[in-house]
């Protein structure tokens, strides 16, 4: 028996989430039915709220719902560090270490030229657009490390070198509280090589 | 650094869901922000859709888009079997089997003192008002089999054998392709004690 039409639409639509299975998405479209109506609302507007309300800054690019952000805003920041990072979630990871005080440049993906992305399809522009009076003193490259993260990361020094700024890339090693065993060999070799004296 | 607020709301929501852990219900927020605006509606609207939309059947008390559903007002159907269920979900299991051509009657729960869950709380009434006339010659007790689902076939079994109808209870034992070495003692004494001649 197929499930009656809203269901199905319902089970459809949740499956079409990142990580959610068939069975994950039948379990929340029968947990929807089982939800008070006003809590169902609650849930459709929360959607609606989000799309409607979160826009991105205009200088760093991070999703905001004020322009500028709340870190762009932000006095007590220091404003000559530009944290360079691919994602907004990003910057929420760099934001729990709690001790960086510069600002953030969220280029929303990495240059990938076999998927297409080039340098006008992330937020560059923008990052060479705050650079242009001379705040801006060092630029950290944050972007994931791996083949497209290193990349940007190249691509971005190789753009910023000639005009002074002093670019610097986040260093790969051994993770804290990681097995050096079970270490790949790609992390340990970067490791080695980042190998500093003690 | 807090999310800010529409996207902390949203997984909030997503978090309540069942089996939504705080690193999924952070994924699925981030999502929704990159999804169209389009889409972002229509998961919204589907939402409200299946609220809306879906009722109860007031026949055998199954989730349902009309009155009464498909299946009670199927021709095809054997309307003098009626299946017991607990929940919406285990009449689509049973569907999925193919072969039953019976009825069903969803109780919305089973009985559970402990809960606090007593005859009154499941939809009892509507199925004891499905027997008056003569239409029904049997019952077939589908609960789950555990502690709950074994009280309540018993209770309702013990509740309609003086009305003359028919009552059984699906049958326990091994799950087929399964293990015996691996089976729990419960199930193994209940595949014992059900045995048949071959």
């Amino acid at each position: 028996m197929a499930y009656i039409a809203p269901l199905a639409r319902l089970i459809e639509h949740f499956r079409a989430l990142p990580g959610i299975g068939a069975k994950t998405a039948v379990r929340l479209a029968y947990h929807v039915l089982d939800m008070k109506e006003s809590d169902a609302r609650a849930l459709a507007s929360a959607i609606l709220a989000a799309k409607e309300k979160i826009g991105f800054c205009s200088i760093c690019c991070d999703i905001a719902d004020h322009d500028p952000c709340a870190i762009c805003s932000a006095e007590s920041r220091d404003h000559s560090v530009i944290c360079v990072v691919e994602q907004p979630q990003d910057v929420q990871a760099m934001e729990r270490m709690r001790n960086f005080k510069g600002v953030y440049h969220v280029l929303h993906g990495a240059l990938s030229p076999l998927d297409g992305v080039g340098p006008s399809d992330i937020r560059l522009k923008e990052l060479l657009a705050r650079l242009k009076d001379d705040t801006v003193k060092e630029v950290i490259m944050a972007t994931n490390p791996n083949v497209e993260g290193e990349a940007t990361a190249m691509y971005i020094a190789k753009l910023l070198k000639p005009m002074g700024i002093k670019v610097t890339r986040i260093a790969q090693g051994l993770s804290i509280g990681g097995d050096l065993e079970y270490a790949d060999e790609m992390t340990l070799s970067k490791a080695m090589e980042n190998r500093r004296e003690i």
